[in-house]
């Protein structure tokens, strides 16, 4: 028989692991955050072909230490100031190696009661978190991208009369175009459900956002009449609390009143800003978001727990079971009244995600969330400040959360500005210690710092912005030369 | 500031996690593999909400040990033998939790090079272990569910002239519906992925299997003649190899041709079995999956890596990349010729899935590995001759790989006969040492066991049968009293 892989040398493994996992937290700011590394370096570290033989497990801990860990991006690093910081913290780190050693597939409950029970909870501790109302059922999946493309399922199943999930959309000539309607801020992710769905990215209209980058009721409105003139159904609005540019928030009391008057379904992607929320004075930007059919928003991203982990609330879980729920003879069970997770979307395999998500919420508590929340939103305030205070930049957008949009004001034209702020980025990014990326707002290349690791302090902070300041500086000079 | 989980108390639990890692796995099979746990009991046991006040790792890991790990299904159990028996191998183990730690996004490139090349890389040994043509490229999703619908949705994004993506499915009379094709045993996924497509489960075909549970060629030839002649497009037929109830295997080869012939995309579904395709001596088997557009199978099913890891391959991923690409501003990257992982699927977010791969493979090497697989379908042949010799039970089904069906040939009537299976079985998996689980084959129940896990020796297979033998008997004399 080939190698095994003895208890003992696992056991000394998983100690060694322990310390690495330690060290790599400690230390992992000592890193640049970008990997120096070239397109296909990595690969040709790596052999062509698997071994035939097993390997010690030192000997491959050697190669993750080697060729693995210094060229990743470093997402846990403290000067990870770019698209949303997250943070895998120590006890979702946790959470997962037991998941991981347990291995369980809570597709039922009965493939593991205290999964399926476990996460029925800590989805109901969030929802009260939240402040949102006891009707809201949540469980969790793996993305907002998931999260959202069910919401959306669930929305297109719940259109009367037209049963798509036994009939389909095609060869229908009773079937209306169905119409999602979203900001132009909102995240990819809703394209991509309308894509997969069927419904054809052109029944997506882009509502234009106002100056704060909101969604424009005036324009959703219009716009929903336009399409029922035309003999369209719109069918459901993604309204965004804490776009992916800028963090702004679409006015949802506004448009709940209309979906509620027009029947149409409300779901909102709270993915990142979800987990302000749990904060009382930050709650107040939400207002309207509790009469959403369904919300998602991922602990993984702003709620300290490891990748992946994405809530989604359902106002009528119902509809959602009805939509998906498809149990094979192989798959029945006796259990009456039970959840069986796998009735709740596409996926039937299920990791055990709410062991790190509970580890979490307990190691910090909810005070402890919100108070490094708070300090996440107050470290972006201040900085949003300084910039302000420098003549040659602007915040370009408004800070409701933890994220500083803003821009280099240089160059003689538009255009000039842009390249010249995409040098800069650049600049900026090629020195280490911190990374920080970009978007477009109003067609305008806008350089975008998301604070929202808990190592990030106020120091990394004013670092980031003085290393910022600097290569202005230099690519100023570069220009001049 | 509240509370703060310091580095030493944090290193400290890592260790300790370590320890109860190691000792979970080493005694895991003391436990009875179903949990004695009535359904809310789990729940009752857990707060109604979260604290306020941060808690100690210790405090948190002591509740996961007094309340958690004993109410969890054992799926890493040696005992373990429904379903698909799986395994979470202590490398693997060793890989979630350091890419816990890194919680690295890979979605982009330049969001995490390594585990950009480490995935591609891994996925090519597994295509070369396979021995599968080097046209195939390899990504990793969560679930066979997601791979599925994904292939099958670059099917539908594959017909010719009809641009669904775009323009979607509803309210065009020129889209025929789609028609895609299964058999009875295949998996429902398969169903899911065309529900949630928008295609309408009324365009799945079931076609009939033989009576060895592969779909019936003639049947499938059929159905997609019957299709054309009333005006509908066959779009994807979905190949089995490995089907979830027997692990038969389609006829691939004529299938293959069959597609080819006329121009309908090959999914072949191979998430258990196609593991086996790594041992030369069972490949022949999958004669055929050669020529399939895509083949789904999963390493976290008997390739001993922890959920979750599916790999999709893709004769033309050029098909699957212009099916789901879509590039917003914030994501946008300089790096050319670079694979982004997020443009091949519905998912945005991408945990850090090869690295625990690449553990496993390396730890056990391609003989190691084959090693276990072949002992594996070798105890399940062992024990289908020990069942078949006793004149009270029947093997029902052919065992190509690790899964025995089997029946009590007990009661005056089939349903009688279904009944008391369904009393033995209840019986078995009360006893704690095994459990077992059941489908139903040409509308009569069946008992079905699988082995799968790196744990399962010999001696657990024939506790096994000793259990279901004994467990006989009390139901008969139960049943006479």
């Amino acid at each position: 028989m080939s190698r095994d892989v003895s208890d003992p040398e696992l056991r000394a493994a998983l100690h060694r692991v322990a310390d690495m996992v330690a060290d790599y937290l400690q230390d992992v700011g000592q890193y640049p955050v970008l990997p120096k590394v070239q397109p296909g370096e990595v690969a040709s570290m790596l052999p062509g072909i698997a071994p035939r033989q097993g390997e010690s497990l030192d000997r491959i801990l050697d190669d993750y230490a080697r060729i693995i860990e210094p060229n990743v991006t470093h997402w846990n690093h403290p000067g990870f100031l770019g698209y949303f910081s997250i943070t895998g913290s120590g006890p979702g780190i946790l959470g997962e190696a037991l998941s991981a050693a347990l291995n369980v597939n809570a597709m039922l409950w009965r493939t593991s009661p205290a999964a399926t029970e476990l996460e029925e909870r800590v989805c109901d501790w969030l929802r009260q978190m939240l402040g949102l109302p006891e009707i809201f059922r949540g469980h969790i999946n793996d993305t907002a991208s998931v999260s959202t493309m069910l919401a959306l399922a669930a929305a297109r199943h719940a259109q009367p009369d037209l049963d798509i999930r036994e009939l389909g959309l095609a060869g229908r000539p009773e079937i209306p175009e169905l119409v999602v309607y979203i900001s132009d801020q909102a995240h990819s992710s809703c394209d991509k459900a309308v894509m997969t769905l069927g419904l054809g990215l052109r029944q997506v209209r882009r509502i234009v956002s106002d100056e704060q980058f909101r969604m424009r009721f005036d324009a959703l409105a219009e716009a929903v009449e336009a399409d029922r003139r035309a003999g369209r159904r719109p069918m459901a609005v993604v309204a965004t609390a804490g776009t992916t540019s800028t963090t702004s928030v679409d006015p949802m009391d506004r448009i709940a009143g209309l979906c509620q008057r027009e029947g149409i379904w409300l779901h909102v992607d709270a993915a990142y800003a979800g987990s302000a929320a749990i904060c009382p004075e930050l709650r107040g930007q939400f207002s309207g978001w509790e009469r959403a059919d369904s919300i998602v928003f991922n602990p993984h991203k702003w709620l300290f727990t490891p990748i992946d982990c994405s809530v989604l609330l359902m106002r009528d879980v119902e509809t959602l079971r009805s939509a998906f729920s498809l149990v094979p003879d192989y798959l029945k069970t006796d259990e009456e009244g039970v959840t069986n997770l796998m009735d709740l979307g596409v996926q039937l395999g299920r990791r055990f995600r709410s062991l790190k998500l509970w580890m979490v919420i307990r190691a910090f508590g909810v005070e402890g969330l919100q108070d490094r929340i708070r300090e996440h939103c107050r470290m972006a305030r201040d900085l949003a400040s300084l910039i302000d205070q420098d003549p040659e930049f602007a915040v370009v957008a408004p800070v409701p959360f933890s994220v500083v949009c803003f821009r280099w004001i240089a160059g003689d034209s538009p255009e000039q500005q842009d390249s010249l702020n995409e040098a800069l980025l650049n600049e900026v990014n090629s020195q280490g210690p911190v990374f920080v990326t970009s978007t477009v707002l109003k067609g305008r290349y806008t350089l975008h710092l998301a604070i929202g690791n808990l190592k990030t302090t106020e120091q990394h902070v004013q670092d980031a912005w003085q290393i910022i300041r600097a290569a202005a500086d230099r690519v100023s000079a570069a220009q001049l030369r």
